[in-house]
């Protein structure tokens, strides 16, 4: 059957890698290329994904008193020039619209690349008094960054993403933020993706442009490259005092409040291909699979099969997203589908389960099979559910702590680097140059400086001389 | 008070009507400007009020089996151009991006005003067999079109909205797909934002740009000024051809299919603002609005008060979206602050009230004000919120009724438009002249051609000749 090799037609991940992830997001519908160069079309089911996504996070930032907002998306040049770094780190990558209808614009705008400079010049228009603050800010949106090469989902000109924007009274009330809002991700990542994350900062070298401090969760992915996944920037009161937002503290002075923002993309999609895909495609974890069970019926032909398959599927409704699979097409071939597409349970129900009262749940994540009674099918799925996420999370974890190494000196940090695709633990003396010899010589990049330090030496792995952090390096997406 | 003047402080929408609106849109917090030229920021408050219109559509869509996708928001020139009239009603007013970071495109690209086009080169790309037919698909995002005078929610350059586009083996499934959609969005209008809306077809000079029909749904303001309140169309094959998308049919031959589109925006605050809002502010539908009920304490300084306050907000929280707010600004100053924000019931709960194991309840809609018993709270609170929306329905179809004219030639429709705003009923012949001569002369433009026709005449009220088509008309935004 054409379809039925169509399906099956993924490069397998060993042979080649980007192969093998362009192959899943084009097959299990993920997404399409469009005639926009280096832009992508998120099609039904990944957008589902997308949704899913959204609307957990959205949930949890509401529950920490985050409130929606939608600023414009273009930004005037003169004002995207008002704080020095982060134009330095924005300008050359940004779209300009410079012509409106017919007529050229007297002020060019960029098409926004992030909206720290939108939401600065509202809050210098909405803060006057320290009963003004906090403002804890999120926005969803779509973003525009003129990159050279792109991949689905992992780097395209213009991404989903939220960008949350909050503005504080006090310095420590902002830098509890960031953390909070870190936390808050790392959270979402192992609880929701399944994926076991880092939490640290960033080097200066790899820091936001503009922000004081970058915090970041890295996630590695199964070749062995890390994925910065999600960031949590602090920018002190620099933005503050480039936009002049001031406010009359409770002395009645004016002071300058102090900011955060804190952001993550459709990139978390890539990731979970990433982290937890196979051979025969997708691996979903239960919460933000748009199906969670596949109901397919066996010799569906026979007398009373869908009809009695309808029923479960009824019964599955109440419990998990569901979807029944009553096509023409043979089950083997909707197997491989939903294999494909990665839904975590697929439930099959022939005329042989019906006698005996039962179906057969298959696992996709390990393949495991369970023939369970209908009396049981409602706890036995939403058990099994929590159980793939449990062993999607425990999987990856185990698989990222076998792939990451240790490395004392220039020579080790260079071999295994060669040798060992993964992340590489090493003592570093804060220096950049340093940092930028390890780029040159081994090809890592600092990936953070993980909130959790461990003691593995005294000395820099590069220069030799005196270090007291501890980083995780790697190559990276 | 230095606030409770600023409060109060809305312009009387007799006096000056426009003021008015941009006043409740500043003081009521739904929006602020913002330093790119007419576009504009919509504050929690009013996204909140989006967000609730969104999830409740959105709904409405899926049940309807639709799938939310995500396009670029890009439109390379060549691909905008492939449909002659479209392009010729969008290429006007497109914001043109002409660079991406230092160089220079080598096609231009415009922010999307529309996305038809990019479905259909999507389609073309996905479209084989009558299998894949047919695609129900719809996008929330905004876009922009480059708009001389802008007005808050009304007409800005860039809008939210969702825009639907589905594609369809035959006419016939199209055509039934046009129509369903403005069934939804009359539903939508009347069911939720209480604002009673004429279903219709528009003049071929009202179209949407390459559309064969345009379905519409248009509500009457306030001032006696329409707003054309969502849009469905059919597009036949028109686009199809221009793009190429072609399917192998059921008896194996090759054939174009039809599509529709259809859409609303944030316009819909501004219509929900214009049909119910009054000299004190907003009046929000129930189901729209970011707060339901919103409890006051009455000398909360009073031993018990807050405590008893406390308990009622927590009950109140299980059967509606409440807020208790225990500020230090006394109770007038809030009660104006929640009426200038349009909160549907406001719950006043004082000392004697506790005595009394009651709560005083106050409608915003008229001002009735009910003694309600604590044991009933809950049943009292969802019985007032159905209420609330039932009676802004039929004052606004009252209103609206009482302002809908019959003219039954030139003359009396002059009369009318010069005199009485409002909606004007009269005959057409179905000339684009009489159509022109309308719009020159009385200052009305057709609004549609109602579903429900009635019989006023047998003359076009322009040129006195036979004509059988009974329209709307008016002045609008």
């Amino acid at each position: 059957m054409a379809n039925e090799k169509m399906v099956k037609a993924i490069t397998s991940m060993d042979e080649d890698f980007a192969k093998w992830y362009t192959d899943i997001v084009a097959k299990a519908e993920l997404m399409d290329y469009s005639s926009v160069k280096g832009c992508m079309i998120i099609r039904p089911y990944g957008y589902a994904i997308w949704e899913n996504i959204q609307k957990t996070l959205d949930g949890m930032f509401k529950e920490t008193g985050h409130e929606n907002v939608c600023m414009p998306m273009f930004i005037p040049e003169s004002l995207l020039q008002k704080e020095k770094d982060h134009v330095e780190g924005f300008a050359p990558e940004v779209a300009w619209v410079t012509h409106g209808g017919n007529e050229k614009l007297e002020e060019r705008l960029c098409v926004r690349p992030t909206s720290e400079t939108l939401f600065c010049d509202h809050y210098a228009n909405i803060i006057q008094s320290y009963r003004d603050l906090p403002k804890l800010y999120n926005q969803w949106c779509s973003v525009v960054r003129w990159e050279k090469t792109t991949r689905p989902f992992l780097r395209s000109r213009e991404f989903l993403w939220q960008e949350g924007h909050t503005i504080h009274a006090t310095a420590e009330e902002a830098q509890a933020e960031t953390v909070r809002m870190l936390e808050t991700y790392a959270r979402f990542a192992e609880e929701y993706l399944a994926i076991p994350v880092v939490k640290g900062v960033k080097t200066e070298k790899e820091r936001f442009a503009g922000a004081a401090d970058t915090y970041t969760i890295e996630a590695l992915m199964h070749d062995g490259k890390a994925l910065q996944s999600a960031t949590s920037h602090y920018f002190g009161d620099g933005f503050a005092r480039a936009f002049n937002i001031q406010f009359t503290d409770k002395d009645n002075k004016l002071a300058y409040p102090f900011q955060t923002s804190w952001g993550c993309t459709t990139r978390l999609i890539g990731a979970v291909i990433m982290t937890h895909g196979d051979n025969d495609g997708l691996v979903l974890p239960p919460a933000i699979a748009p199906i969670q069970t596949v109901l397919i019926p066996i010799a569906a032909h026979k007398e009373g099969v869908v009809e009695k398959a309808n029923e479960v599927y009824e019964r599955l409704c109440k419990v998990c997203r569901a979807k029944i699979d009553l096509s023409e097409q043979s089950p083997g071939w909707k197997f491989a589908e939903y294999e494909m597409k990665g839904v975590p349970l697929r439930v099959e129900l022939g005329p042989k389960d019906i006698e005996k009262n039962q179906c057969v749940i298959v696992r996709r994540d390990n393949r495991q099979k369970y023939f369970v009674s209908l009396d049981d099918l409602e706890s036995e799925i939403a058990r099994l559910l929590v159980e793939v996420r449990d062993s999607m999370l425990e999987a990856a974890r185990n698989r990222r702590d076998s792939m990451t190494y240790v490395a004392h000196d220039l020579d080790e940090m260079i071999k295994i680097a060669d040798e060992k695709p993964g992340f590489i633990k090493a003592m570093w003396c804060g220096d950049r140059e340093c940092e930028d010899a390890l780029k040159e010589k081994a090809g890592v990049t600092s990936r953070c400086i993980p909130l959790e330090q461990e003691h593995i030496g005294d000395t820099c792995v590069c220069c030799g001389k005196k270090a007291d952090k501890m980083l995780y390096w790697g190559k990276a997406y």
